[in-house]
């Protein structure tokens, strides 16, 4: 780590970008929150556990929930990176369209349900509108309008509609399976609902 | 009430059908939840405010939660009226469509988001799927059928897919808005939300 590195530091992280120590601290509050829960913890709590002296930690991360932040962005990563895995597989617009749901719905449904610190994080996240929260959300409407015009462009969705009216109620009708606050309340219902509601979306685009 | 109601009770509620003492268990239960909350009440509290014993009140409902689902029928009878009276307005399908999905969202926000005692009932209701709820749903998915029914019939909707797998996914994209534990999270984007997802929805319905 001798290198300067001129990046700048993301939102709420503070001091020179050691990532070695950065990732430490994170991981180290993954652990912490996982058998204490992220409600509970203060920053002094991550510091006994650690080792690190609280002004240590501070040097790094402005306030608890900037670590809660860089949890959830690894975690809201790994979302997106199941849905691209979907396009990528996917032969037509519609394919694309309909892998790329199922990816982010099954990966946000296996991370933020099989670890309850994660749900937390995601649904602190979720309902306080944290950066990492609206940067998941804009990466899946571009990832969307990409999808949409494509299926314009092959013929297979209609064209009256205007673009971003077609993304926003895309994305305001499958919140119920993005959302982890309203995920949740949808768990027994997957995958078959997810399924349907895709189904309905891809009637809505035909031509 | 010296006339002998022959109507069997309704589940939870036991005894002779006294409507008189059960509204009035009722309309004192929603006064005291009002105050105190609906989850830290018990029987015996509701007995003391009430000024009847606790087994008197047994007489009539079995538990809290048989108090709780009567005030819970009531106030989802009021959000499929709000329904109807959209219904009853509209001059096609479509626009049926449109206002009985607009007069339950409304209703809804309303009741349940300016008494927090009502939410906080309609809440345990969805999450413990009470039979006032279940019975919502299935009366809120009756009225969709008609109305799609009727729009497969003058031709303003499409006839390819079965019915009920366009009912079923219709209120699985609604339950965002329907459902107060989802509606709770979009409170911010009433009326124009429900208004996109509407369109989406009519969009898909198109022949």
């Amino acid at each position: 780590m001798s290198m300067i590195d001129l990046s700048p530091p993301a939102a709420g992280q503070r001091g020179p970008v050691e990532h070695g120590v950065r990732d430490q601290i994170v991981d180290a509050a993954r652990a912490h929150f996982s058998r204490f829960g992220y409600g509970k913890t203060t920053v002094a709590d991550l510091a006994k556990a650690i080792g690190f002296s609280k002004a240590y930690i501070y040097k790094f991360f402005d306030s608890k929930q900037a670590i809660g932040q860089a949890i959830c962005a690894q975690c809201l990563d790994k979302v997106l990176a199941g849905g691209e895995a979907g396009v990528v597989e996917g032969k037509s617009a519609a394919d694309k369209f309909r892998r790329y749901f199922n990816g982010l719905i099954s990966t946000s449904a296996e991370l933020f349900f099989e670890d309850k610190m994660l749900y937390d994080i995601a649904a602190h996240a979720a309902e306080e509108h944290w950066p990492p929260a609206v940067a998941y959300m804009t990466s899946a409407e571009d990832r969307l309008k990409a999808i949409i015009l494509l299926g314009r462009e092959t013929g297979e969705f209609e064209r009256k509609t205007p673009i971003d009216e077609t993304c926003e109620a895309i994305l305001l009708v499958m919140q119920s399976f993005m959302n982890p606050l309203m995920l949740k309340h949808n768990l027994d219902g997957l995958p078959e609902a997810p399924t349907k509601a895709i189904n309905l979306v891809l009637r809505s685009l035909a031509p």
